[in-house]
């Protein structure tokens, strides 16, 4: 049994994290400025910014693991937001006490946007793909990778970075692609998209934050993309989720603008991940969209009684 | 007139930054742990790793123009130390309260440890050399770099990195190579050192803060070394200290071994900081060595009396 600190407990991927990594036999010390209560994880209240608070948490609790999932993360505005440059202070901080207070290991939450992404037809991979972000948020992310990394290497840590892509499950925030799409329909109403010929890895939240227990109970090292490996035209996943929800009909494929300046393919090579990691992602993504779109409709309900 | 807050305003280069800020017709807000009382400037005492107090002073001051020296310094230490991880959150964190205060521009302190030490053959270059810094000091150098350059660019600031090379002047700490030599031999004691094949680019402290001022007072923004351009052997340096100490009998060159993995020779392209920002160095290493040593002397002489 070994003590497990997990931030970001309360956001989209760091929720989905707690049930595998208790199953794993984890003692789970759950971070978040809101924690929850629950009989089989310790919640701790705690803002990252705040260096004592973070430092006597970490001598108190002394994990021996650490799963690092918490960032700024408001839709849209998280790509330019000036609060990426406070957790890249908060994240480095808090590596340095979880190691000061005897910590072993450590997998830290990294992201697509650190690649440059170039021609539809190659894959980011970890080995071979410059890492050239085009935002603040894949800059501030990639910059704390390699600190961490250069950090880990002098003293003695073990370190790995999991790269997410896209993603998508119950919990994601209402803002987000699939709710936009899935909330409207379900209500009823027009759900304008862009034309969505983006071509996106996608995985189910719950196999993301697998793929990071899987990860952090691993020996691997560096950088790791958690992600499914096939590229899906977005186009598709809106599909499933007009009749999921019931209403294809107010689904109005192309009446949005492309951002512009949006790749054409963002997908993940995932050798390490397979290979290296062991871990293979189970939902597929049809019965992964109809479960999704359940849940917002049970939100929905829940809403209005 | 224009309100400069300098950091690191009691450290090497900060130090001797003061009369030339002074000079150029600024304001100058000099900012330490442990300020000094001085007419001319206005001394603040902060912590900067104190992130409330970071705000509250900015807020106050209000300057336009920032010129951030402060980083972890200790020498022979600071390459490795996990005080590094420190200073990226605490300069990122100044540089977002900076800029929320209403600054215009900001140049801020990088290294020639963030450039790869390739072929002794080749200038470090701003345009062409690769930045793949071999040192946990240089990479969180360069992740600094790297966000601020980001953030600079969403958030409508000026931002210029003067990259420093190698140094030398009154006030160095005691503990490197000019010092220990200057002071064994001062003190008639014998003075090892390497065998100082080692090519560097040397510019007098005087210089490094005349061109980080002169930086600040130009519009060119990125990075830019802040170096003479030439490389010079070690022991020719130390051939210097050894005549103007008086005892250079006492010399023992060789005595030491080579850090491993020192490159062999380090020297900047000065292209940019010539032409772009306009700037020469004015002390020559003969006479900057000499006024060295004479300032070692008295400091020997004053702690005696």
């Amino acid at each position: 049994l070994s003590k497990v600190l997990l931030t970001g407990a309360s956001g989209f991927v760091g929720s989905h994290a707690i049930d595998p990594l208790l199953r794993a036999g984890h003692e789970v010390h759950a971070v978040s400025r809101s924690p929850r209560a629950d009989g089989e994880v310790r919640w701790h209240s705690l803002d990252l910014h705040d260096r004592d608070a973070v430092l006597d948490l970490l001598a108190r609790v002394r994990p021996e693991l650490l799963m690092h999932m918490a960032w700024y993360a408001e839709p849209g505005a998280f790509w330019a937001a000036e609060e990426n440059l406070d957790w890249v202070g908060a994240t480095l901080r808090l590596l340095r006490c979880f190691r000061d207070c005897g910590g072993r290991r450590a997998v830290l939450a990294g992201t697509c946007a650190e690649y440059e992404w170039g021609p539809a037809s190659t894959l980011c991979s970890e080995l071979h793909t410059p890492l050239r972000p085009a935002t603040l948020y894949g800059t501030a992310k990639l910059a704390t990778n390699q600190v961490a990394v250069a950090y880990a290497r002098e003293h003695d840590l073990e370190l790995a970075w999991g790269r997410i892509f896209f993603l998508y499950g119950p919990g994601e925030q209402p803002q987000r692609l699939l709710p936009s799409v899935a909330r409207n329909l379900l209500a009823g109403r027009p759900a304008p998209t862009t034309n969505g010929m983006q071509v996106r890895d996608l995985m189910h939240v719950r196999d993301v934050a697998g793929g990071f227990v899987a990860l952090l109970d691993s020996s691997v090292i560096g950088s790791v993309n958690i992600a499914s490996g096939e590229g899906i035209e977005l186009r598709n996943l809106i599909d499933l989720v007009a009749h999921a929800s019931g209403h294809p009909e107010l689904l109005r494929l192309g009446a949005l603008p492309q951002r512009p300046g949006e790749p054409e393919a963002i997908v993940a090579d995932v050798e390490r991940l397979r290979r290296e990691v062991g871990f293979a992602p189970s939902v597929a993504l049809q019965r992964g969209v109809a479960e999704t779109v359940s849940w917002w409709r049970s939100q929905n309900d829940r809403s209005r009684s």
